[in-house]
């Protein structure tokens, strides 16, 4: 027991080599049984209420040491109350990080706990690995590249790791800003001549613009609002005509274009955003954290044509590269605005200075989680990867195919390529909304009766721990169910992460959807039909859990 | 070969848990050798150039698979050139990661993947094991806490995970902006009615406010200087004097007060910041990214009184707490200041609510870091932990007399508690260093060579691959060598983050310090004799690599 030796066994480097490994299995075997389903019942997950865990994982600030198998007991248990994104049947986000490399270099690299701020004393393999990495994903997105042996310097590199997607449009937001006014490092936005603007959709937008807009000191006023189009894109004309008319005593200094929704995963028209940012000099920011694994297939990457030509793009391969957290990069094209953060700008030319911290706003000493994705597509090569991305896009054409059929969904927002949402409304239900729509002042009331069988049909199955699909707030932007377009209603997402569907994966989900949408058709068939007649009905709550919502 | 295998294979969940654990088990073999040295030829590191790395990972964008014994190979050659931060003998940082519970549940947390975002469907224990540990470690800072199971929503949390220590003080930032101007998030930093200011003390700074302050829109203008005393702590008068009449149109709204300076840590007397602070309405920072793990031993926390006081703290387990990267954390005293950042104030008070991306700044999806701190603290509790933080300081003392008693060194800053700062110069060179300076015109050039032969000598250790000491430039603030208190010196760093150090380890370092220490004597002293008479002397470079001296 580690509290009877002395205190060197807290330390794992203090240990015989084969209590190392032997330790280290057992650590391993827990997170395998987790993987394989065996510490959660075959589930997605086993469900419990936050009260429930909240009473079991409650304890006072430990005080002495508890051996071994107590803490490998305590991390088995939070494996038992976890989610697993992986699970075929967890249809909620595409956050899978189940590489095999992904998996073996986020191993690795527990070990290696290398330091990235520097090549020397802290990450001498781990910053040329990281450097290779990022001019690959500079030559994928379409950026200028150069083989690493030919290294001039930091200057150069025009890439960084981030912590999240989040994180990588923050940053976006303030390369873009110091790239218009590079005095804005000095003085401030204070000294600014001008107030600056970012101009985004309303409907597609992602929260981290407002978020980094308040935090960034632009304040929420920094952001103009542009429109989306029906089909959850970005409406360009309405960029274009913001970009004419800019509100007084504001000055756009970026636009966001995304490729790839958190909700639906439309794609922008790229290259159109393009010549408008070109035409009027502003910075564009392409946000692919859903939509930049695409980039690897020949054959899907055509539908960002155009992100070659941003000034700077966010990917999130923990999301839809099947890396584990935290990896996210950002890219910037003209490197030169990445190294104007250097606190050394002499050290930029050199080409035998590889401390990447040098160009990493807001990042210092972190740790070497490039490794996983550098493994991955050292593993799978750009061929391997866009099999798996092109297999999971037919997955999703499948499955959102089975779900229609099978008769309880509306479609909503169908046209991306591995996520859609919809609304539970079986084809009772949905005779009644048509004539119920005809009369305006039932509207907000249909709308409430539909938000909230979406809402109890997404959690019923999600408790049941067999299915998990994702609940969130939208504007049905094409009027799909006719009861207005700018109200929010509550819908279901699914998102495929897992390139492939067994057919008794398919089977399991099927059949759930059938149990859980039958028990719901009669009660909403009646509370439809009590519309106008009975006053006293239920109210509908907009669910606020979960990311896309926000 | 996963390449045979229709893509399946790609993705560890659609193996046979055999073949999950025989990959596994061979993953963590490589981690394990690393570890344990087998790896790097039982050195701290095999020492490899930047252009050398950079030809031997140099390499097009992979194209297709190459199975996994491939895969395997080029993880095992990245750990071959990595550097063993955990090594005895590694004497730099002390970001040594080597927790038995750290490394357990670094592991577990790579299968896991969790998403701290949100409870439902993104990490259902994650969101309430990291809730709980929050809770700990507010309760060691001396801030108010409560049981878990009384958990009353997000409103009453008021800390959160970041990646870095530079990203804990960029938060710190913005929240102390946001509590000063509750404003600032709507309007921005152009609607404040003053310009604001930080204020902290230049000499014992980190180099993340200057950057925060850059990026968070303030400028390097919204800096205000304060002074630092001999000891390598902010000179509280000058503090206060900055208070009293800040320079005009600012207005100072927080105060940094560094517990552990990251070159000698030095710790403030965070007591008298904070009475100052409280008398002039100021946020009070405290930067414990050093000194926080003192705080788990009733024995050193002393050194920290005072620190219950703060509005903000900022911890780095990654660095003093045994706990690989990413792992770090802002507690914020009162929660509010937090739960403003929230998109949905009415959830802040829903004790069902435990999605914590509402209330962290920064962030969205993110992994499950927090349980590898949990896990530690599960595992050895408050009294493990102290005893390995005592011992590090015991070791440290006897490391620190140990060097000085070589005899080749002129100790700088020597009074912190796992890290001092000292200069290559031995008794021969000191009696000529003594006799030069008495001329000015020579001191600058003394100081370079003071400063060159300390290069030299940390560089040749670490090329040889067997003792690591860190290099940075400083302040010789004490003018311990005579040469003046202004310019900055090349410094040796030495950092104790092992808490014990074996006999053979000690032996070694001593017996490379005097090979390497003897050879540079005699070049030295005559550099040092020609000064005055021969003008041609090599100029000294002041070195920038490595983030002590950022």
């Amino acid at each position: 027991m580690s509290s009877d030796n002395g205190g060197a066994g807290e330390l794992l480097g203090d240990r015989h080599p084969d209590e190392i490994a032997a330790l280290v299995g057992k650590a391993a075997k827990i997170g395998i049984d987790f993987f394989t389903g065996q510490a959660r019942d075959d589930l997605v997950l086993r469900y419990a209420p936050e009260r429930e865990l909240l009473e079991r994982f409650a304890e006072p600030l430990p005080q002495t040491p508890i051996g071994d198998d107590a803490l490998l007991d305590s991390l088995a248990e939070v494996s038992r109350w976890s989610v697993a994104q992986h699970d075929q049947r967890y249809l909620a986000f595409p956050d899978v990080g189940n590489s095999v490399a992904g998996i073996a270099a986020g191993i690795v690299a527990t070990f290696l706990n290398q330091n990235l701020i520097a090549y020397d004393r802290s990450a001498p393999a781990g910053s040329v690995v990281e450097a290779q990495l990022l001019l690959w994903l500079r030559e994928l997105v379409g950026f200028s590249f150069f083989p690493l042996n030919e290294y001039a310097g930091l200057r150069h590199l025009g890439a960084m790791w981030t912590s999240g997607g989040n994180m990588s449009n923050h940053v976006a937001m303030t390369v873009a800003l110091a790239a218009t006014w590079p005095d804005v490092r000095r003085r401030g936005l204070r000294g600014l001549p001008e107030r600056p603007a970012v101009v985004l959709a309303r409907g597609v937008e992602h929260f981290s613009y407002l978020g980094a807009a308040q935090v960034l000191g632009l304040g929420s006023a920094g952001l103009v609002w542009s429109a989306a189009n029906s089909d959850y894109t970005s409406d360009v004309s309405a960029i274009a005509a913001l970009l004419e008319n800019p509100p007084e005593g504001t000055r756009p200094f970026m636009v966001v274009g995304v490729a790839g929704n958190c909700r639906t995963t439309g794609i922008d028209r790229l290259a159109e955003i393009a010549d408008l940012c070109a035409k009027h000099g502003v910075w564009f920011h392409v946000d692919a954290c859903h939509g930049g694994s695409l980039l690897f297939s020949d054959q899907l990457r055509g539908e960002l044509a155009g992100i070659e030509r941003a000034d700077s793009v966010s990917l999130d391969p923990h999301k839809g590269l099947f890396i584990t957290y935290p990896s996210s990069y950002l890219l910037v094209r003209d490197p030169e605005h990445l190294a104007q953060f250097s606190r050394y700008p002499d050290k930029l030319d050199d080409p035998s200075c590889l401390d990447l911290g040098l160009i990493t706003p807001f990042y210092g000493s972190r740790g070497f989680e490039s490794l996983r994705l550098w493994a991955l597509i050292k593993h799978l090569g750009r061929a391997g990867i866009a099999r798996l991305v092109e297999q999971r896009e037919e997955t999703f054409r499948e499955m959102r195919d089975l779900i229609e059929s099978t008769g309880y969904f509306q479609m909503i927002g169908a046209a991306g390529f591995y996520r859609c949402a919809f609304v539970y409304c079986p084809p009772e239900a949905r005779r009644l909304v048509e004539a119920l729509r005809e009369r305006p002042e039932l509207v907000p009331r249909v709308r409430a009766v539909v938000s909230r069988y979406t809402q109890r049909f997404v959690q019923t199955l999600y408790v049941s721990g067999r299915v998990v699909f994702d609940l969130f707030t939208m504007q049905d932007l094409g009027n799909a169910l006719g009861l207005g377009t700018e109200a929010k209603i509550e819908m279901l997402g699914m998102c495929i992460g897992h390139p492939t569907m067994d057919a008794g994966a398919k089977e399991d989900i099927v059949k759930h959807i059938a149990a859980v949408g039958d028990d719901l058709v009669d009660p909403m068939v009646n509370e439809l039909r009590a519309l106008g007649v009975d006053e006293a009905q239920e109210a509908w709550t907009a669910s606020v859990h979960g990311p896309a919502g926000w």
